[in-house]
């Protein structure tokens, strides 16, 4: 019997529950129930344990803590693997489903600590000036939401689906409820208990489900998040459950979809790219014995390249080892389910009424070391189908099965791709960039994504059904509307965003920032002399002025080698129609800027590493007398160096008060040593 | 009757409609019908003609056509002030929908300009590197659905609320099917008359249907938009409907919410801040009668002051002249109609349950130059309820009242704030940061909007209740989950955000930018000497190289100023832990950059007028030898001056090929002169 795990403890159903079976052996391996668990109570365990305990970490110290569950994993994989096998798994189907999870995690982990700061609230666009005195500002910011997220994944990937969707949740600091598919629930147990061993993440932060969700999305309410992969009948069913629609909850769908590969008209036979185009659909197909969400469903071909495609695709399936996981060489394994195979039948027979199956047979399969009966096994078919039809376009068959369907022109393929209604993944295998160009932006409006493979990039792309941790996982329509990962996006979807408004002091007490027209602090000491934990935002250093002469810019110029016209010769740049007359270069009054800010003795500051959003606003002319005024903007602290990153807004004003540019400088600066 | 707007044609009901009154004097004004339009026609037409239109045009183009619309409408408002009366509103109201709907065509218009590029496809975020050799990238482009944004608009404002939702959507490319709220449905077939005269919009790019949708949902699809407005009960059966469950069909809902406004503890009675809270309260009371989704229904006060925050409304109430919007003096006009007055006053009584009227009497009023009984006239209702009661977190009445409900602590007063269930807007009157920022980022998850009024910001703020165009409206839970507007946000959201994947060149060829390792074109001309249609992303100019000397630091450091210890002192620089010897300044490499990159002579680039993404890789030691690559990255022409942006991306490397410092140098090049 799989434990469930809730309200902080492992918890043993109080029924017999529903038995799982070995995709492999038909044999029964595990009971699957939630049968006595308390919903309401485990909702409330997250909402009052783990997510006061997740706000009170930064984005930061949650990516550490998602690092070291990461690495927790990998170190323990093979116990995951071991268990991966009895979904009807290859080696490689695991490695895909296990190290894939692990690669979410570290990559969310390294990802939030380059581009969340180390806060707690995210800081989401630019501050909105609301009135023309400045004293009336607007900033978004995004706080976690105080529910929980209720993720409930697909059987295909009981690894990384629990995981890709965990990820981004705990980084914006809301705990989950995990449910896994049942068929495969014992695999994503074993990933549960893994990481409650672990002790990594904070008590109530993740929570597990085995069986059914019982009674929970009676108790949801609008802080709650739902998030969904699996059937798009089953994603109907939730989206319209009555508590989600009267608390407006937050949901996300990943559903199937009739996803496409395109062969470009430049992609003949003998290039590169006929070859990929056939290695990709090929892969597709036997992957997880194609039960992929975003495997390939529809292979568009050129009409005169249909046969060259149903050869080369045969002559490769024909060679793929079907079997035991277990057993060397093979490289395809079981459905997840004799059920899932049945329905998979039933797809194909459908789809054959609207073409004609060249590879394989539904019904018949050779398999090494299994029993073709007991396990879920089935051939690969390919179907070659008439895109005029309409079942090419709607009849999802979630298994090895995809259907080549010819095209003619780039406009009626992209008539084609529309009519799968929405996909989550797409493939165009061309070296034309503007075929490429065409087809992804006419496919675009009805897909989450589109890769475009070709000899130039085929060496380092990861394949048309990966989703990847940067990238968003969704798609429109049938693929469910929804939208994961994507970086830091899906951090955000998590978080409720919040228009501020109010005077600059309240913005920057509620942002941590300083922004423009908020208290400046004039203080004894130079701000450069100050370590990371003294510097406060509003820090301010005001200094100058410095005449900038002609015999100053000629002199940069003939020094830099910048001898643009509108810094030397006075008849054209008084034909400039900005200028009117020789200006300053805007790189000398950056540089004497900051020559006047710059405190020189060794100190706190480290380095300048940059400067962001440097705009010149108003030309510097001879004899103008430049001022400097450089504010404490932001400080983040890196969690485990001894320095971290100070970003100041510089200011650099003339004689009568006007900004001639404006600028973000980026230092390091040290923390106090030990003992300091 | 009210004429419907469909197929690029007025059409009148086949039917004899329902009756519309004026909201003053009772009397029928108009009849309100879409019998005999054809649904299925109007999304067909909007999806062939006004797409297919929109899509060709630019993001610049779109939003010169908006910024024509807003001041064809501001020429010809006295038309809808004129119309707008009869809705019970008075001049002032009138304004507020009048012009604060041509003000976000115009901030629309505007900002659109400035944040989002002269092209049709936007690109969302930074290239995502998916290999460690370059050749494989990720981008996010968003592109325009292909469908119908279909609007549902509240009766309270009959102007603003349909311009709101159709800037956004115009400005992404998508058409509009406009449904007002019958109520006042004869004040936004005015403005629609506007529009259609105007001839500024492309055919089919607005559609309008003044009675019910009929079918209308039955045709939507996955492509398609829904944004609604008005109560909560409609936005969820608006949102289970079963097309657009089946077709996961973007669903956008702005509900009425249990919004709050708190006086924080320092605002005593005799501070400023006491008086901004007690007249935003009888503002937000007053102002269209109190029919707006984000007008103050909990009014938190502490405890020791509820007594003088009531006498302060009561007398402010008191003076607040209620009847005939045309007659002078009138400061609150009637509800929108009897049906109204008859749920404001059911609502009231529920109040009342949990608290006590201090002012008015729901079914008593002393109305100026209108029959009260004709008239849907309320008087103002102030309650003081219990706040640890439910009735004044969940019963809104739709009309001129508000309930006090007294706190004690700040802890307090968040749990009160989340029991609203989700608001659109609260406002915090206090000139207390600390108080302001535990409030804000407290109440936030359950709030669209959080406004902080003191005498800092008083002067300029737009008050609580008005939402702005580059700020989200909408908010969690009850007030329906959705959001609109917040600037390009709301422009984003009628858009496909899809991931491309593809070696440079092709991601180059999508989005119209260079990107790191795609083609570069190095030409027999210097880019500098190109107009700005001669320049195409990738022209390039390598320059250099350029030796740094000691010489040279010491030179810029005392020409400047800038004798920061890394540079001028070996022992320090030594100690650096990131320098280990003397470096050369930042600002000196870009600048002798500068000078390797620019062609002197009087050309077509007028300017630098920026640089963006300044980042320094690795530091410049003595001796180290400089080269720089130019490369244009992305033009921008600017619709109507002679000029246009060009964005470069600059790359310095030393002797060994290593980047010592990678940015963005914005110019601004001229365009070919007319006969060129």
């Amino acid at each position: 019997m799989i434990r469930n795990h809730v309200g902080g403890a492992w918890q043993t159903a109080t029924d017999d529950g529903r038995p799982v079976h070995d995709a492999v052996t038909g044999e029964e391996i595990a009971r699957v129930s939630s049968a006595g668990v308390d919903f309401a109570a485990a909702l409330d365990h997250g909402r009052r344990t783990g997510g006061p305990a997740l706000r009170e970490l930064t984005f930061h110290q949650r990516a550490a803590l998602l690092k070291a569950l990461g690495q927790h994993l990998r170190e323990h994989r093979q116990r995951l693997y071991a268990v991966s096998a009895r979904t009807g798994a290859t080696p490689g189907d695991s490695k895909f489903d296990v190290d894939g999870g692990i690669g979410v995690l570290l990559a969310y982990a390294s990802k939030a600590k380059r581009e969340l700061p180390n806060d707690t609230v995210y800081v989401d666009g630019a501050v909105e000036p609301l009135g023309r005195g400045g004293t009336f500002l607007g900033q978004h910011v995004c706080v976690p939401l105080h529910g929980v997220a209720v993720q409930v994944n697909a059987f295909n990937f009981p690894v990384w689906g629990p995981l890709e969707k965990f990820a981004p949740a705990f980084l914006a600091g809301v705990p989950s409820l995990v449910k896994p598919a049942t068929p495969t629930a014992f695999l994503t147990a074993e990933l549960v208990e893994l990481i409650v061993e672990s002790g990594i993440l904070p008590p109530g932060a993740l929570q597990f489900v085995a069986g059914s969700l019982g009674d929970t999305f009676e108790h949801l309410t609008g802080q709650d998040l739902v998030s969904f992969t699996g059937s798009a009948s089953t994603a109907q069913t939730l989206r319209a459950n009555p508590a989600l629609v009267r608390h407006a909850v937050r949901f996300t769908a990943e559903a199937d979809s009739l996803n496409l590969s395109a062969l470009g008209p430049d992609a003949v036979p003998g290039t590169a790219e006929f070859d990929l185009f056939v290695k990709g659909l090929v892969t597709e197909m036997t992957v997880k014995a194609g039960q992929k969400c975003t495997a390939i469903r529809r292979a568009f071909v050129p009409a005169a390249h249909v046969d060259a495609v149903v050869q080369a695709v045969s002559a490769r399936l024909a060679a793929t080892v079907i079997g035991n996981p277990a057993a060397a060489d093979v490289r395809m394994g079981a459905l997840a389910s004799l059920d899932q195979r049945d329905e998979v039948r039933r797809s194909v027979a459908a789809l054959a009424r609207a073409g004609r199956i060249t590879y394989g047979d539904p019904e018949k399969v050779d398999v090494v070391d299994a029993d073709p009966d007991r396990g879920a096994f089935i051939s690969p078919i390919l179907l070659v189908g008439d895109p005029d039809r309409a079942e090419p376009h709607d009849v999802e068959a979630f298994g090895p099965v995809a259907t080549i369907l010819p095209y003619d022109s780039t406009a009626q393929l992209i008539d084609y791709a529309a009519r799968g209604q929405g996909s989550l993944a797409g493939s165009i295998v061309t070296a034309d960039t503007g075929f490429a160009r065409d087809v992804v932006l006419g496919a675009a409006p009805w897909h989450g994504r589109l890769l475009v493979l070709n000899a130039r990039d085929a060496a380092e792309s990861t394949g048309h059904g990966a989703p990847l941790p940067a990238l968003v996982h969704g798609g429109p329509g049938r693929a469910g509307g929804g939208e994961e990962m994507g970086g830091i996006r899906g951090v955000l979807h998590h978080m409720q965003r919040t228009a501020v408004q109010g005077d600059p002091d309240t913005l920057a007490a509620v942002t941590g920032r300083w922004v423009t027209g908020a208290e400046r602090h004039h203080g004894d000491v130079h701000p450069f002399r100050k370590h990371l934990e003294e510097l406060r935002p509003g820090d301010t250093i005001v200094a100058g002025p410095r005449r900038v002469t002609q015999q100053d810019v000629e002199h940069f110029a003939e020094f830099t080698g910048d001898t643009f016209y509108a810094h030397m010769d006075a008849d054209a740049a008084a034909a400039n129609p900005l200028f009117g007359a020789r200006v300053a270069h805007g790189y000398l009054v950056v540089s004497l800027a900051a020559g006047l800010f710059v405190d020189p003795d060794p100190g706190p500051v480290l380095a300048n590493f940059g400067v962001d959003n440097l705009r010149f606003l108003t030309p510097v002319k001879f004899d103008d007398e430049l001022t400097v005024t450089l504010t404490c903007k932001q400080v983040t602290p890196r969690e485990s160096t001894g320095y971290g990153e100070v970003r100041w807004d510089a200011d650099i004003t003339r004689q009568d008060g006007e900004s001639v540019a404006r600028y973000d400088v980026l230092t390091l600066v040290a923390k106090r040593a030990a003992g300091q």
